[in-house]
């Protein structure tokens, strides 16, 4: 529903190699590492003494996004920075990207420059190099496969396993709130498939339903710990909620927790939101995902470093007992964490 | 018809995180630049004073294979070679590779863990580490994405754009037999369809079946020309046809060509599926793609080099003139060389 209209050129018309050049024409190279882009068997880089990270996302229609609320734009950028917030959820700058992209021929040409110029926008924002990538056709659908390259000092570099007992649990920014807008959204869409002429009822929203079709990978937080001279002891980004992310920590370094209710950031527009739809705000922060701030530990030492810092969250710490890993609820009762967070293969 | 029957473990039964664990248990990391793999954020790798080449390929259910005859474990080594072919004709060795999976649930576990037997054969035949990944659910069929890293000095790089007019075009290997074995898989499943009783009549066709199957990438070049103190002026890897591939090599330098039929080497099978299918076999070599043989050039200095060497085939020379890009055929005629390579988005 939000795709340009005014042109629609048909993919067949244009063939892969055509296309792929049409997409790509408007790339500019910002990465000094990165000595050739588009348009090789390969990218060149050059990282020198720089250790080098590598990831890769997915993301599937139908599965992940779902076009009849999420513009291509947004859709685009938003497959960015779920690359990046995973480079970020290692202490280091994105680099290049490669864009991986299936497609059936529903889809224009004029549609995928929308998508790309998501991508671009993204790419410049957070001086990213795009420098390669595959187009297809698919069956049905789309298809976004996206790998990211980030470069690091390796001492800078933060891993999951290395959190120790008494370290406390922060994060960057409130959660749940990128949930609350998908209810919202796929409220939306079921009030229109029923009824065409209705329009969005979304004032008063705007920060949730931005949280879901336009996050930010926190890479801001790479350069504010190194002005901090802060080094996290272990970090995680948050892609699946805020559970799955604690117990992800606690299993990588082989530790227990707890996390305090009371402590968990919530936007209250995200409240607003969870007693709409009556639930309890705090499921949307524990299982919600997308939020992509950063989980991360801090060593008792460190504490001074974040404490009084508003734009930090401690919201509890590891402990030795791995056997728990408990939310303590503002009635002071120990419920174990589980992840709830969002699965592709669930059957529901 | 070629999966394992045995058991069927349903992927929702799993959930995503088990399924990544099942998958990925038996990696071993052979790499001294990887640092650490699987199950972070993100990879950690080191290339020292080393560039890094990085590259990525689609493969698509339905576009790019047919699992009614391309069994599971080949299908996994083949997505893989296609990726370190990339790299090879940058005249680099790979070192790590990423998996995106995107399934429908119509695959069992036990189906994906045969694909990645054979992403983890080519892995370990070619020394290269499976570093991270992504898998999800996809409404339909199944899609492959793998990216790449490899890794070289930059003075041994070779790039597509650097030839020169004079240099010689050889290619590594006999061209058209992977077309040739799909036009007999082809063949094959229709019969099937109208018949299924019938036994399939592949005898005698072993090698063109193997070369669309269970391809091979050159990395072994890369050694080979290091021996024979060869730096190649300019390369491309086959995986579209040789025209394609030519053209791309003379756009990229800005140069033309003139390629010779009765150079271009054929395989005497692939010459006989071409007449069973009244094509001519030069077609098969010209348009089939998924050789994955390196197509590159060496200056008339370097000629000495490769001169009597069986393993190489000298097909033509360019040339100056950027209008003449020409097959020389065996009467002598001139014809303009086409790229009617693969094309996804092709509507025949």
């Amino acid at each position: 529903m939000f795709e340009n209209r005014q042109k629609r050129t048909e993919l067949a018309d244009l063939g892969e190699f055509k296309l792929i050049n049409r997409l790509t024409k408007n790339i500019r190279l910002r990465q000094k590492s990165t000595l050739l882009g588009v348009g090789d068997d390969a990218a060149i880089l050059n990282f020198e003494q720089n250790k080098v990270l590598l990831s890769t996302d997915l993301l599937v229609e139908g599965i992940h996004f779902d076009l009849s609320y999420m513009p291509l734009k947004h859709l685009g950028y938003k497959a960015v920075m779920v690359n990046l917030s995973d480079i970020a959820a290692m202490n280091a700058k994105p680099t290049q990207i490669t864009v991986g992209l299936a497609v059936s021929n529903r889809f224009s040409v004029e549609a995928l420059e929308e998508l790309y110029a998501g991508i671009q926008l993204a790419c410049e924002k957070y001086d990213v190099d795009l420098v390669g990538g595959d187009t297809s056709s698919s069956t049905s659908g789309l298809i976004l496969s996206i790998s990211v390259l980030g470069a690091a000092e390796e001492n800078k570099i933060v891993k999951r396993s290395t959190a120790k007992a008494g370290d406390l649990i922060v994060v960057s920014g409130d959660l749940g709130a990128a949930y609350a807008g998908l209810l919202l959204l796929e409220r939306e869409k079921e009030l229109f498939k029923k009824d065409p002429t209705l329009q969005p009822d979304l004032d008063g929203y705007e920060y949730v339903l931005e949280r879901q079709l336009r996050p930010e990978a926190r890479v801001d937080m790479v350069d504010r710990f190194a002005e901090m001279d802060l080094i996290p002891s272990s970090m995680i980004d948050i892609s699946d909620g805020l559970a799955s992310e604690v117990l992800h920590l606690c299993e990588e370094s082989g530790l227990g927790c707890s996390i305090y209710e009371d402590k968990i950031p919530i936007d209250p527009q995200t409240v607003d939101v969870a007693e709409l739809f009556n639930i309890h705000p705090i499921t949307c922060a524990l299982n919600g995902g997308e939020d992509y701030e950063l989980l991360f530990t801090v060593s008792l030492p460190d504490f001074e470093k974040i404490n009084g810092k508003g734009e930090f969250y401690i919201i509890g710490h590891m402990s030795e007992e791995v056997s728990a890993r408990n939310l303590i609820s503002n009635t002071g009762e120990a419920i174990p964490l589980t992840a709830q967070g969002w699965d592709g293969f669930k059957k529901d």
